[in-house]
């Protein structure tokens, strides 16, 4: 129906996340109508991606440099760590910029589901730079779910040996959230931490 | 928080249709986990797409020929000619793989909204094309909405001059549709051009 070009091109767009057959398309024509505007630039832009981007030897961040922005940074702390699931949940800490301690991309979650076992995380990584550094205190910031508590306990039991702090982030009801919109567990999670005014 | 060549394609990518601030960071962290599998791939794909995709000089298509394969194609009919829209609305045609005839892509509506005005689409192509060949008849294949309503009109005006039939899509309900689903503006129109079984 249209050039083999285009096919292919909303073939690979298809399979990005948040993408569909039908939204590939959109973009895809969006792409060919603003050749000079939209196509070029988003090629430009890949390219240099694809050429500058590193992941973090210390961190696993992905950054033009490595060691990253952060890990390199003079003005951050440097014996607190945020162990995170994904380089995404590390630029939302960013985003949030009230954090200014380490951080450590675990590269996922263990999952018996998925087959995801300890040698496939960053967990040895995190113990060396443990040992190697003046780490004082070690926040789990991993997902809110089954797995990534599994996680959090798996992670607690191997960090036993050193003499640190372990902190995991607080459970509750979100700011702004109605509650009525709550799901059971999050409320009684949220009664049994309650705290006195 | 991340390098500056994330961040430019990060709010490129943004401003793609169906892909928002949130879906563009996911994508592009996508491409920079699967640089070899994805992202190269993609900027192939763009590449051939920058440098091979036409806009079909008869119809409006966008392929890698100009006349487009649909144009140029000894097996289909010379004498009808479907109106529509967009390139999109052409593809979905094609999908859906039972139209034989012609094409001609008006490039939007009339909308005194927007803007848009006569000479803003490809009505003058369309008339020269009707003048030009043996074509019997049109169908005007534009949304059904108020500004498609409108240029159908305009059209079925500018087109009196020529000895032509003229068509419009059917309206009424999908198939598929559940009827309480179904906004009251179509469900009248169903009612009111029912048909004896």
């Amino acid at each position: 129906m249209a050039g083999q070009d285009i096919e292919k091109l909303i073939k690979i767009c298809a399979k990005l996340p948040s993408l569909g057959t039908r939204s590939a398309r959109r973009v895809v024509l969006h792409l060919i109508k603003k050749r000079e505007t939209v196509l070029q630039p988003l090629i430009e832009a890949l390219r240099d991606v694809e050429h500058n981007i590193k992941t973090c030897e210390i961190c696993g961040n992905f950054d033009t440099t490595s060691p990253c922005a952060v890990c390199s940074s003079e003005k951050r702390e440097k014996n607190t760590v945020c162990v995170v699931q994904d380089v995404a949940d590390l630029w939302a800490m960013e985003r949030a910029g009230f954090y200014h301690g380490q951080y450590h991309v675990l590269g996922g979650v263990l999952s018996a589901l998925d087959g995801i076992s300890p040698e496939d995380l960053n967990i040895e990584t995190l113990l060396s730079r443990i040992r190697n550094n003046m780490i004082t205190e070690v926040i789990l910031a991993l997902p809110a779910t089954i797995d990534g508590s599994i996680t959090s306990n798996y992670l607690v039991s191997r960090l036993k040996e050193f003499d640190i702090k372990i902190t995991t982030l607080a459970q509750g009801i979100p700011i702004g959230a109605e509650l009525d919109y709550m799901d059971d567990g999050t409320l009684q999670l949220a009664l049994n931490s309650r705290k006195e005014m």
